[in-house]
């Protein structure tokens, strides 16, 4: 008798754990350390249920590639049993760089260190440690491997990371617009060239599956208080590593005392691997922590940034079609300065614009294949005579400005419908 | 103690009969013979789950009136319990004139006899037999009822009719890309100036709701071999008819034989109640019944269509986005006749062209309102920055052959990728 | 690039058709015949959404069964490629001999002929009609193949068959106690000694399956006016062959009219291929288009008892724990022939009693089997601790007695909770 | 126009939040405390989705409950606009009074301090800052409000708080067993005598609940690697308290360092506001933070136990059915000090036994009473007679012993099976 072991994933039911080695990675402290770190950072406080983790998704991008693998051997595409664990990997692996609310961090902390370059290394180490066993999947994670489909179900526009993320943030936000055909997705698709294809009669699913992305993006990640709350974290960071390079003592955890009283570039990183080693000691549990003792801070930007975050006292957000003219920004300053007692650089603390941006699909680059009951191979947005994906391709912006809710409306002149969306 | 009937329903749970009145009109034979008609005729043969009833529907879309009165009572519309009943009513009622496979029908047995018109005679019957009760239904039922709502609410392009179809024929073909958000589309309902509105926070709702609808379409029910079944079941009650008339004697059941021997137009069951009892009797048995025994008539039209169409023998369909050129079309049914050895007259069983169009969102008539957080209403296309509305009213055009697959692929000159689609 | 020919399911999602022999059985006469005959006959009366059929249940264990071969091939159970398709062919044709209303039929029509014995000889039929190619599947659904999981999965107390039924049931019921974990259960499948075993972990998930399935029959299959349908469909077959063996003419369909006017036993079936193809000619069809006929039929007592089931009004049904005496059964049929003006021998198609049954875990045959993390095999009953196994077990037996709802409630002295339950 | 706020819930979809002075409750730090504070502790680390906190259990038990007033209503039960709101409040705050890691902390840091007794601390204290708004919400919660049947809507066998934590920690841990169909269970709940009751239909619904509770108490709340790593939290807590006490420095937030330096029992919350204070400072950031830290404490105990809670190198945990001997735990104790070198007292960290029991159904406090249609009403045990609730009231006990994985499988010695269930 042979047993496997399984996880129980909520999206999916039982995920079943696909070899011994995998198990093994899966058991290391640096894919444990995912387990603490959100998979959308401060969305939980829009959508109380967000609260899943990098750890919940690697694994379950994971599961969608072995049904991706499965459904490709049915079509009689050869792949060895070596590929397959590698891709495995490679899919298991990608997020292994993400440090706790990583957009702030990488503003912030850690300013100019990418998650692909920490990635990327951290990877690198891995392989060292289990003696180059994760050589291939590092090979197809860079795209190095002469049969791209690999790389492809790893990254692209229609790739596993991409379909768990939208279906898990779907699932754990109550979002219900986000909701895919995943195994609908993943039975269309098919090779060609050792290329990634998707049957023809798979068009509507992957036509939905970019319009629910397109409506995650607006209704969930890009949501007006969810940018709101990250913006503030970003603040808040700031304002901290301005005063521990200052010389005041702010309570942190040791791992966060390492970040915010040392300037880390990447090339820290690369010289000493003490690093990254202290890197791989963060998670959530350090920045919240922290957060919740500064609300009691002597500095009267970090406390009442703090206090506002915890206390879910967020700055209120509007979002136009328009930039915002120096003139408004200048007048809703002017105000926050009266109100708060705050000097020029202060206010900054208080108030901030921002350029939101999103398009669903990416004409320009790696299209998603069609390929007809023929075998005749199109771009999608030429093999769809009933599909809108040149209105999804199109680029949305959005402008946007945050100030604390104390000083009402300062902009509210006209009737402008897009600031209440 | 005070008891409610409850059905249950597989899409919503439990659905509550709303008062005894209401039970008793679904006790009525008129509605109990809803149980024998399919929702969508002879899509199960595409989809073999969708032999879901009309039945079923109206109980459905019931269901989905009384949430919204729930919604509306809680933001302190006024609704009075008579009101309520009526508009409840209306909407169990609104489906009430379809026979069996309505479409094929109304172009065959009942020749320009609207299910409109069926319905408006079969309404007015009941309200006689039920003492006027019904009177407050019908005037919302026929847009005569000044509070606008109460009749878009049963028919508009955001009415509880749709809501519950693309629900429910998404739940039964199992095509998940139709599923639909109702529960937030109508928690988002609200009334401004006695018309429906729809909150600003729902516009990415309606806007999904849109998008399933037209993928239902692409999806189902214009799916090329749904609209060939359909075809043929009209050429067989037309074939029928022909020999009918012209005295051969074929199997029916009495109610279908009514249909069959007379030609009756819409003036007919104006003026002889007896056609309207006839056409109660009518249910998919009557027609099913024939079709089977038809298999093995005399008449070798007849019975090639209905052995082809009962062993799911389909007449192969293409689309495509241009006109078929008369000389194609004359190309095929010079194939067909020769193999099939036919005339003119009946190689047109045979053979035939159709126009197939939808577009999403009419543009045009009775759009769907949004309300923004200070009671500003605008019109959703205008309303929404981020959407594709325009994308979706866009009516999209197909064009369709259909013919016997015993010929090959007669006009499969190049690489017309839409054909395979 | 090979391509598989998909079905939608409702219940499944995208179920894959496993190869092009199983492809061309799915499109032979006699499975597509399935597609005319409700899984669960009269059920809809009181489940409006029960209306899916034999058809749709032998796909989804098919598909059940791929999934329980996937997990075992991932166990590393050798299975080759002919036992794969052999054991799927044995699911798939398990139920070919089911006729419409199947219960009913074998109590009249085609009475002492099972459907067993009819799945039997459509079998071999079919066996010859494919040179041999359906012997393996034969026997292993005969039990003579020595490796007996396979047939373990086709027939035993957690076969494919139930688990499908169970989970479709439910699903289009829409009672969702009877939802169980089917991939959880299979998940938990093994090998051990060629026989099917359960890991210990799926206890739970078994246990639950065990439950539901109690819970369906006595909410679904023992339902009192499901039974009560059926028992009504019953009375009016036998009514309707002692009219046609005395020579009244009837309506009906030619294949319905081949059992109505002769008696035809199994010998009969075995000796004249004649009675077999007129089987294969009989849907549900036959007998509702009739019963649609047989409401204005002369003979009151099929006259009558057709109108009450065609306008749902059904015998009213009383279920209690101990057997109904015979005065108490007397009583109750003088007041119905007294109020109908029936003689002695009509009385018995209005009134008449049932006992109905129903254990949920049948203790003495085929358990199921647990394996422990070690290998250690033990019967469910043994393995779990903390199970109500025991009392699954237990029989349950209730008596039933059903009259025209006309005469009230004769019996109705006490206040016996049960008769209302 | 009237608009509510509403919160997205990925178990229910939309929540409306009933009143703007709920909205206010809800805004409140006490009640935002309980994002921070998991609602399963530490079960994440066997099912990884399991990270729901107590808000959102506070605020879906408050939808039910809402859910169960409309039933009500609608069934012409009289219930005041106060009283509703009462009912609401009392559902929501009924867990206000827990802190993180509850069970852990109230056998460590607040010995002696039971939840019941803050949450009514903390009601009391919110009541006082609200002007007395909450003194019925209060009344309906501690059972002194004559209507018996609000009360047990907050808490009985069958109260909206079971409700939905089965359904919220099935939904989250992925654990299908424990679904219950809490919907249908509302719509059959009913008033008789002011006492609540459920329809006799719903008894099969009851009953599923009974077994789903059942069977998450086997598979989540009692699974063995659960109470193995919520032990350990315990004597990680105690030793932690150990040292502080001693005056070893220790790394902690403020309002961890405030429970751990001094002995505070439920007097001294009594006594002095100031504790209770500290406590509304508590959650799961403040315990998960020192975890972390402690992993590089000094002290060989303390910091071995972090390492191995962090790293999900738990203890092994056996349970079986009977008492694990003197002999057997001295030989497990004695294996564990020759291998980590401890003394008699050190020892105890890292071997324990505990009692393991759980009944689905108590029969003797307020069992749930059933209705029949004509009213006559029954305890659940004698209504049903095809039930199984005998065996569910029975009390399942299982011993446990938990120890290093280091040492082996010392108690190994025959092939006890339900050790490894």
């Amino acid at each position: 008798m042979n047993k496997k072991k399984i996880i129980n994933d909520p999206v999916y039911g039982f995920v079943t754990i696909p070899s011994a080695f995998i198990f093994d990675l899966i058991q290391h402290p640096y894919l444990q350390r995912l387990r603490f770190i959100k998979q959308v950072s401060m969305t939980h406080l829009v959508y109380p249920g967000a609260l899943h983790t990098r750890f919940q998704h690697v694994i379950g991008a994971m599961h969608l590639m072995s049904l991706a693998m499965d459904t490709l051997r049915h079509k009689n595409i050869p792949i060895s049993s070596e590929e397959e664990e590698a891709v495995l990997i490679a899919i298991l692996l990608h997020d292994i760089g993400h440090g706790p609310f990583s957009h702030s961090l990488e503003h912030t902390l850690i300013e100019g260190v990418s998650h692909e370059m920490l990635s990327s290394l951290l990877m690198d180490k891995l392989n060292e440690e289990f003696d180059g066993k994760l050589s291939l999947a590092i090979t197809i994670f860079n795209d190095q491997y002469p049969r791209k489909f690999f790389h492809q179900l790893v990254s692209s526009q229609l790739d596993m990371d991409r379909m768990d993320y939208l279906n898990r943030d779907s699932f754990f936000t109550g979002v219900s617009e986000g909701v895919i055909s995943f195994d609908r997705i993943i039975t269309m698709l098919n090779v060609e060239g050792e290329e990634l294809v998707v049957e023809a009669k798979g068009i509507y699913s992957v036509e939905k599956f970019l319009i629910a992305r397109r409506l995650m993006y607006w209704q969930v990640y890009l949501h007006k208080t969810v940018i709101s709350a990250e913006q503030m974290l970003i603040k808040i960071l700031f304002r901290a590593k301005e005063l521990a390079v200052q010389g005041t003592k702010l309570f942190t955890t040791s791992a966060l005392n390492h970040f915010l009283t040392d300037k880390i570039n990447h090339l820290n990183f690369l010289d000493d691997p003490l690093h990254l080693e202290w890197f791989t000691r963060l998670d959530d549990t350090d920045i919240l922590s922290a957060l919740k003792e500064w609300v009691y801070a002597e500095d009267k930007i970090l406390r009442t940034l703090c206090q506002k975050l915890i206390n879910r006292d967020l700055l209120r957000t509007e979002l136009r079609n328009t930039p915002f003219l120096e003139a408004e920004v200048e007048l809703v300053q002017n105000k926050v300065k009266a109100h708060f007692n705050l000097t020029d650089h202060e206010v900054d603390f208080f108030v901030y614009t921002q350029v939101v941006q999103n398009s669903a699909y990416d004409i320009q680059h790696n299209n998603i294949k069609i390929i007809n009951n023929r075998g005749y191979v199109q771009d999608i947005t030429e093999a769809s005579d009933v599909s809108n994906l040149e209105a999804l391709a199109k680029r949305v912006v959005k402008f946007a400005i945050s100030y604390p809710k104390e000083i009402g409306h300062p902009l509210d002149g006209g009737n402008n419908f897009s600031k209440n969306n």
